[in-house]
């Protein structure tokens, strides 16, 4: 399993239009057949930075979540949302492995 | 739900150490009623960091865990390992909601 950690900071105005845009990305994204996990958490401390965990099935699953009109919707809609541009970690699953996924 | 985000930088002469030591907290903590989930990555350019992410039901469970036998035992065992003190990061969840936990 390939788990991407995506970091993001919003422009404050747009808080809750990125909230949305995104609950509606996560969604449709756990549908995708290479998509385990499609997490999506708002910090405590901070309501204008946001993480989405992405657990991938296997190396090809990323880009053809880069393919669907759900994420490319996404793409266009949040991108004047960002405060500055978003990063992304990866990682590898330990636990749970991936049968228990 | 609470999620907590655990990030840890490990001695590289500990990395099997930290995992197995990790693993067996991971696993003893899914049995605890408060936790929805205990996942544990490993960076996939550094495989010094890792990530825990803890998922709670209530405000109290974090707790509740650090009273638990096993998370007593995994903070003694890996109190050596740390590269550099670990730090926490809360977040609540947007999506999946509390129901799909």
């Amino acid at each position: 399993m390939l788990v991407v950690q995506v970091n993001i900071i919003v422009k404050k105005e747009f808080i809750k239009e990125f909230i949305s845009a995104t609950v509606e990305n996560a969604s449709n994204s756990t549908h995708e057949k290479g998509i385990a996990h499609f997490d999506f958490f708002q910090n405590q401390e901070d309501p204008t930075k946001f993480i989405l965990l992405e657990a991938y099935r296997n190396d090809n699953a990323p880009a053809e979540h880069k393919e669907t009109d759900h994420y490319k919707k996404w793409k266009s809609t949040v991108e004047e949302m960002m405060a500055e541009p978003r990063y992304s970690i990866k990682y590898f699953n330990i636990f749970p492995d991936d049968k228990d996924y």
